[in-house]
């Protein structure tokens, strides 16, 4: 009989991209960090708000993942940081060899934190590392309190939740502790950092808690 | 020298099936509609809402589509609507066959309206049609107006863009001309509603438009 050899990758593909980004990244002492939401939560919103905080704190960088158009990467430019585009034409989410070619037009020795925006969508960047050290989910209280049970898979893959628009709680149906407790059920270890980046608040301890995890990977 | 030849499937394998189910909902006289939106944009609020204008002039029933959970087809059942959840487990779209399966426990001959709740996902159940006649896109305020000109595939496809959480028009920065203008310019056949599924302004014309839609499939 014959023996039938079975070989299991360890790492897939987009794993192995994914790795050579991380490390390239590394030598460069920049902290990545890849940002998941739905349409709309305030992935770019966020991503302002983290320039303006950090501002002659870290050399920020972005990469700035969407089906279509330039309008994110516009008003990153606006304010003089480092940006590349990526336009996946359809493709629901960013993978590794995609970004390992936005690297490539980074200023990267110049940079200390990159802040990489992938597709609005909540299911399929999960799957895809792109090189990343932290990943964050952005929710918005708009969305209501019921997406970490209705998605799973992203509320256990991050390292830190951002509830954004916490100014419209007034406005809509939304059970803070309820979030917090499905957050902490589904994730104990997360960071959950409740802001607007409408109006600002709460802005300032997310941009900390980045600075000291840019840090942390210095030592 | 060898002929090659090339054999182009005019529809593929998820198109066949969805024929399949959109020639059997003809055959009980029930309009099937495909509701695609970002997760939180008030897909089930919607349900919820059309079932309420139209009891007593529409038999509705209701496929829910979700990754996981059956917090939306609990809500639905709680109206004595018929209901059948559809768990993917991960898919980040429904397909024509899961809801060939679907209709089999629906009864068919006692509906006249299917609202067919698909995944949150702006991008991927684009591509897969599953049976209906009608296909909406629902956006919400909070999201912001740009929404068009990232995500053009859902918007072109559509037959109406349902406008919802308007009562957060005040505390949100939202053109509304402009996302009207944006809509038209993708879609110019589209029809746009523009309502709020929490105080239940503007549910009325949307409500009615569909019921007409049909009444012209029955005639």
């Amino acid at each position: 009989m014959k023996k039938v050899e079975v070989i299991t990758p360890i790492l897939n593909a987009n794993d192995l991209v994914a790795q050579e980004n991380q490390n390239l990244l590394k030598t460069h002492g920049i902290l990545p960090v890849n940002l998941m939401a739905s349409p709309g939560a305030g992935k770019t919103s966020l991503v302002l708000q983290t320039i303006k905080a950090l501002q002659g704190r870290a050399r920020l960088g972005v990469v700035e993942g969407d089906i279509a158009s330039s309008i994110d990467s516009d008003k990153v430019a606006a304010t003089h940081t480092p940006v590349v585009q990526i336009n996946t034409g359809g493709e629901c989410h960013l993978d590794a060899l995609t970004v390992q070619k936005a690297l490539k037009a980074l200023p990267l020795s110049s940079l200390d934190i990159l802040l990489i925006e992938n597709v609005g969508n909540l299911i399929c960047p999960v799957e895809f590392r792109l090189g990343e050290k932290i990943r964050v989910a952005i929710a918005s209280v708009a969305e209501g309190d019921d997406k970490p049970y209705k998605y799973p898979g992203i509320f256990t893959s991050v390292h830190a939740v951002v509830l954004n628009k916490i100014d419209l709680l007034p406005y809509v149906d939304f059970d803070l502790e309820a979030m917090r407790q499905a957050i902490k059920r589904l994730n104990p270890g997360a960071k959950i950092f409740e802001l607007s980046c409408r109006t600002g608040e709460g802005v300032t301890a997310w941009a900390a808690w980045l600075e000291s995890q840019w840090k942390v990977q210095e030592k």
